[in-house]
């Protein structure tokens, strides 16, 4: 018999209501003669309170009890909906991270799983039940509960598809699948209706909140099939499966964007040998991650250094780069908040030329100016001025021919 | 170093103001050299709430899937708690049941404990950290969740303190001890200081609500002295604690009243050998409990049978009765909801004669009827119309010396 996993987010699982109404999904998956597997989110917005919660007692929780209290949120949404299943006349039946167990390391808030013993879900499903499993949390191996970081119940739910050998795993949202680009600023942004690991790996970092990045590496390493979908409509949605030779065709899979970064430039550098260590190892001794970095070689062995990370830490960096600049001896330090990263994404790209250059001049026929690029296989990023956001992914998203209509 | 479990009810940890306040107290136990071990019901309101959602989803929820909802109460207070003692610089650890673990038998929703683990109780409080326990709930031989029934906490608290040998086991709760009567209709009301566990359990059982019953049961087979107290006030509470002669020099140590039953007569029952049973058994096998009876003979073979059921199952027991009157020939059948029930406690009236026709004595002398009387070695209690409970209850806590003032 077939077996899937199900998972859905916390809007699925809002209220009592939704939760009725996705129990008789489950259900008609059941009886077309599939096993199911239900992983759960907390109800939307329980976390965020039982985070507020925390704070008013002690501003900054201790880890360990934080996700004591956090993990009462799936405990909460799985034991109602067996309830409902059982209703109407399934045999359902919850499990905590404790009760697979989904064994983790010790690491609270973010914790990695180790091991998810199949036993007694196995033995649940063989007599005919469908096991109903709290995502996002785990047991430690000195049995405290633990959780997996924000969108864990995503990674919760591609781990248990991978060790029950599932023949796919179902990500139910609240949007219809994974779009070539954010549908709130391009009206023809287009459902993508297969995309490989890889890409969606891009498109998630790059700031499309459609899946949680971990479970797709997860999915990736052990080729589970992913299908992201809607669990308010039975319309298909987006697969996310392993490359075939199809991907490669289209040049240019979806284009997205972040507004999240904040850049730094350090200008008249002394350009002796150690210096870039200098101005970077006290940024990420204070735990600031930097994205992309370029260097611009002066005359008389002079050189600027700009470099992004996150908007959030920016005050933080900019203060280290001032003491660091000091020491060192070098001119200035600029900051600059107000821009944004546009990414063109893409598995065909790694066999066609061109598609760089195509890029910069799309962007340069719109006047943007383009202060920053990376580049990976798949991927090419620009940093531009963040007020030409939208205008940037609109005029990529048509240049590269994704907008509907365009590839019919 | 003596030892101490605090067990503090959801009206004091209803709210995160509350969480900390009930913090410093037990901070303030702490700094007087002895070790603590904290047991926490679910916030006030919070078990009603999850119970309303379950019934939201399945009328009649699943037993053990309504104990993993209910068990997210205690686990939320006790991760907060420990936060706030952390808060405070005091190192805390919360313990969930099956961290304990506190083993039950399987019966979900009124499972009893069989056995707590004290390892890692032991080990927490030898590193000098302050135990945070959820009460209410355990763990069953197959790994599920259970809970113990209303008033569970109380339970968890002193069977925490048995297993640890702790020299005492406070119960905080929003009054101030046990009273000799209750406050709200008598206003001469004493606190009581000292009361054996005997007389404790008939108070518990006859609608006092300060302490859970099986958890007196608890305390005076392993002879644990209680200390029962307001969690807002450092007055000394009631001490229930094994009996001593002194407490045999008081008549009487309490009056209660009830107002959970309904009376039920059936008349002119043809007297012959099995007729009770066959009146009492389709009550039992509904799972109606048959409290007080009263058989009265009449002349030629025929008996009037009286006795009492809980209020709630009036009308289904009311059925049965009619039905089974047919069927054995009896004449009428009545009922009456209109009734309640005062006690008198006290241990000492087992060595005294005449506490029960003094009893009479004095609602004869406000008019009173009574309707039914059952006694035990330590109480006697009465049936009467139920618009006399207050003037019934004033009037023994007054005639046998009760109120303030007259003992002192």
């Amino acid at each position: 018999m077939a077996l899937i996993v199900q998972k859905y987010g916390g809007v699925s699982v809002a209220n009592c209501d939704r939760i009725k109404k996705v129990a008789d999904r489950v259900i008609a998956s059941k009886k077309q003669d599939t096993d199911v597997v239900v992983v759960l989110s907390a109800m939307a917005g329980e976390t965020d309170r039982l985070i507020d919660l925390a704070g008013q007692v002690q501003p900054i929780p201790d880890p360990r009890e934080l996700d004591v209290l956090l993990s009462t949120g799936e405990q909460t949404t799985i034991s109602l909906f067996a309830m409902a299943l059982r209703e109407r006349g399934f045999k359902a039946m919850s499990f905590l991270g404790h009760q697979v167990p989904i064994e983790t390391d010790p690491v609270h808030g973010r914790a990695r799983i180790h091991d998810i013993s199949t036993k007694r879900l196995r033995d649940v499903l063989d007599s005919g039940q469908i096991p109903v499993v709290a995502g996002f949390q785990g047991i430690s191996p000195d049995g405290d509960i633990t959780t997996l970081g924000r969108g864990g119940s995503d990674t919760t739910a591609v781990a248990v598809a991978v060790v029950l050998h599932a023949d796919l795993c179902e990500i139910y949202t609240d949007v219809d699948g994974v779009y070539t680009t954010d549908p709130h600023i391009c009206s023809t942004a287009r459902k993508i209706d297969r995309i490989s690991y890889d890409e969606m790996m891009e498109m998630a970092s790059l700031g499309a909140k459609v899946l949680e990045i971990r479970s797709v590496e997860f999915a990736m390493r052990y080729g589970m099939p992913l299908h992201v979908r809607s669990s308010l409509t039975d319309n298909p949605g987006t697969y996310v499966v392993a490359e075939d030779e199809t991907m490669e065709e289209v040049l240019v899979s979806g284009v997205t964007y972040s507004r999240n970064d904040a850049r730094i430039t350090i200008t008249k550098v002394p350009d002796r040998p150690g210096i870039a260590a200098s101005i970077f190892n006290p940024i990420t001794d204070a735990n600031i991650v930097v994205d992309m970095i370029i260097q611009n070689t002066r005359a008389g062995d002079l050189t600027d250094m700009t470099f992004t990370v996150p908007r959030r830490n920016h005050e933080e960096a900019m203060e280290i780069v001032k003491k660091v600049a000091r020491e060192i001896g070098a001119e200035q330090v600029a900051g600059d908040k107000d821009i944004a990263k546009v990414s063109i994404v893409g598995v065909g790209m790694r066999d066609h030329s061109g598609v760089a250059s195509k890029m910069f001049d799309i962007l340069a026929r719109h006047g943007i100016n383009i202060l920053m690029i990376s580049t990976s296989e798949i991927k090419i990023s620009c940093i531009i001025e963040e007020k030409y956001t939208e205008l940037a992914v609109r005029a990529l998203h048509d240049g590269f021919g994704l907008s509907k209509g365009a590839a019919d």
